[in-house]
């Protein structure tokens, strides 16, 4: 996309599909500025969690999507972004057997700074909630917590997904 | 993606995750040229099949996601092209209640041009299957029957997930 999706949001408004507008730049979260743009990365997982039935994409900018493409992923590189989007399912309107994206919950990023984020295992970790865009500011040690378990893997749930 | 995905995968084979290297470009399934570089297109929605076990990653070329994100979609507009990226449900290794891409299965695209295609309602079907990217020429007339209960819907079953 050439032209940035804020401008098209804003400007098409009136026919807007789920389209919000948040008008200008989201504040930090937890110090960490806000990734613009990244609704037009690219994809390197899908996932669907059973447990807080959500529906999510793992997204990347260039560094990450390079990095998964072609294995370079434990550890991750400095520059990494890795996004984590998420909706509550849905059922698809045209197909019953199908689970779609509903509400968004929100967006969440691992930025990769071994330097800059020596502290917090080399990542850092930053949520942006609803559709607003509101900083999650309870601390990187919430995030850190629940991605414990895969401290063995750089602290990062997704396995990139194949493709051609 | 300032570089091709394909030579990333040529160049960095050794250490591939996933990633075919599909070393040249795939032939044309029914007429339809294959649309290169769909791999680094932004995403439009996501989705999880319990009919056949299978998760879904809808992605589309910038006219495409321009369209979904205005709600320019009824009918969608010419020049638009979306994509759905199919794999087999796997469970996540780390997370126990996580469905996430097993085995890829295909590509599918349909490529709007109420011209070009008027003869299959304004969309050329296309797929291409497996690592290797083989294309499908069982005839448009496969997917279309497929898609007939979203004939109302300009053929598409996606929902533009909501972005903010």
């Amino acid at each position: 996309m050439k032209t940035p999706v804020k401008v098209l949001a804003v400007v098409f408004l009136a026919a807007s599909n789920g389209a919000a507008a948040v008008d200008q730049t989201p504040a930090p979260s937890h110090g960490v500025a806000y990734p613009e743009g990244w609704q037009n990365w690219a994809t390197i997982a899908v996932s669907h969690r059973t447990d807080n039935n959500t529906l999510r994409v793992i997204l990347g900018n260039d560094a990450a999507v390079q990095a998964a493409r072609t294995g370079n992923t434990n550890p991750w590189p400095d520059g990494a972004i890795i996004g984590k989007v998420v909706w509550k399912d849905a059922q698809l309107q045209d197909w019953q057997a199908a689970t779609a994206p509903g509400e968004f919950v929100h967006a969440e990023f691992m930025f990769k700074d071994s330097k800059q984020y020596s502290a917090s295992h080399g990542w850092g970790w930053a949520r942006w909630t609803g559709l607003e865009q509101q900083p999650f500011e309870k601390g990187m040690q919430v995030c850190i917590a629940c991605h414990t378990p895969v401290k063995h893997r750089d602290w990062v749930f997704t396995e990139p997904a194949s493709l051609p």
